[in-house]
């Protein structure tokens, strides 16, 4: 069994940083997931940089990664603003988020879901006529911060309204952390019986420490794609210490020892993601940088 | 469906923290994980305490926990010396380790995996005689330190042959974190067909993040116990903030919303955790007590 690690720690990761970083080692983390044998990268986001400073330097983070062929790069668009910005550099595929709930859509994306799924519906019509890969994903797909409970029929009557507009590739994240497996069974078998040949991607945050089981059984139901992010990087800004996403490098031992192959050496990883806490100023939340691999590199050594 | 939650955050999760805690704490643990709803509390080790000084007041702790209808505590035992202490207390039941692997069972125990094979079933028929519950952990089953993998065969023919001394119960610990779910389900399904009408428990550390993903699937193969530290206390001592046992808070966040049962209430344990944090000195790697609860008590708040 193969699966896909699609590795969002300059983007999601970073963004929720409080630090901002440099540009620089923006690049060098690209280059260093590169090296250690990621292809799909999320490196960032063309939103306004009023709003998010830390994406502020989007266009001189993709002049700078290193093209590599095979290695694909998605950034994260909100409107056609973002889109003419994503256009003119060379990113290989646009990624569009449309949220389930309208309260938590209104405070993102200052719109309701129905008018994302519009959104998303035009700007996959615009990437489409450029020859952009399109891929949506589909936030607070497992609860909302503000409204509670949402219902998987309510999620998956979305995923029928994104699939109108043909993506490429449909993504279910757990933007807040409360998903359990059971629910994500449902939903990524759901997505999967209602958009066939659609390529399944899940987002998972480890919020509440649920996130590596989630992994588990959305590979169970059928998604081919995980994202996860180097040293598990991307916690609220306002918890400190609290994790992010699933850690890259956690995700591929799990895999890895379950003979799931990746293509990605966790060890340059998690290397990665120690140099990362020091680029933030503390350490990551991923494990394996901590604890060391297994079995022992040093039979007899503990 | 119902799961019994074993809190193991008194022995496993103190004996492995640097700081030596109060008795008076120790106690105070043990009553607040009782008012939360857990019934069954590895409470004690009668263990050499010049080996192991944070369990030398076992007799003490043991005389000051509360007595409830329903609440079971147990003892870990090593030897006859240790039964004879644990035999003069009031604990309920025993339990004893015996180590899948050579090497690691000298040691841990000084001994062989078939001495201790020995030591297990004459201490067995010693409780059984004064009518004390006993249960065995087959330690190091899914790796060990020294020697690194551990076949599934080998950890099965343990199995067959704890099993002799009839066990109340039986259980696998990956007592260095590196077990995955599909090991998981071959261990937990082998041993439950090897011995049927014998309660298969669960022991996972949570060392490389991979700890809830083997919870889900111990269940899911036929487990109904499940071992947890309130706060995931327990790490090794001598890597600073690396998670010891899967955290029972988090891991009741995680039943619950799988509609599993167990009788507890998440919230007290996590307050719990909160508290033992600022008993051991900094805060523990529990992540429910800093996320908070889901969905969110009032409505429109995050």
């Amino acid at each position: 069994m193969e699966v896909t690690v699609l590795e969002v720690a300059p983007r999601d990761g970073l963004q929720n940083e409080r630090a901002i970083v440099a540009t620089a080692d923006k690049i060098r983390l690209i280059e260093r997931s590169v090296e250690a044998g990621l292809r799909r990268i999320e490196a960032v986001s063309f939103v306004n940089p009023q709003r998010v400073p830390q994406m502020a330097d989007a266009e001189a983070v993709m002049a700078g990664v290193p093209r590599v062929p095979g290695v694909s790069y998605a950034g994260l668009v909100f409107n056609d603003r973002g889109l003419d910005r994503a256009l003119a550099t060379d990113v290989d595929e646009i990624n569009v988020v449309v949220v389930a709930t309208d309260t938590f859509s209104r405070r993102n994306q200052n719109c309701t879901t129905a008018e994302g799924v519009q959104r998303w519906s035009a700007l996959a019509r615009r990437a489409a006529a450029s020859g952009v890969r399109r891929t949506v994903t589909i936030a607070a797909a497992f609860g909302c911060p503000f409204e509670g409970e949402v219902s998987a029929a309510a999620v998956l009557d979305l995923v029928r309204r994104v699939a109108a507009a043909e993506p490429d590739e449909i993504a279910l994240a757990d933007t807040i952390g409360v998903g359990t497996p059971d629910r994500v069974r449902t939903l990524v078998a759901g997505t999967a019986a209602l958009v066939p040949g659609v390529p399944v991607r899940c987002h998972f945050h480890n919020t509440r420490n649920t996130g590596y089981a989630n992994a588990v059984a959305a590979l169970e139901a059928g998604a081919g794609i995980l994202d996860a992010s180097t040293g598990g990087v991307g916690g609220c800004p306002f918890a400190p210490a609290a994790t992010g996403n699933i850690a890259t490098e956690d995700l591929l031992y799990l895999l890895h020892r379950m003979d799931i192959g990746t293509g990605v050496r966790a060890e340059a990883v998690s290397a990665t993601g120690t140099w990362l806490g020091e680029v933030l100023g503390s350490p990551v939340p991923a494990l394996l940088g901590r604890a060391g691999g297994f079995p022992p590199a040093r039979p007899g050594s503990q």
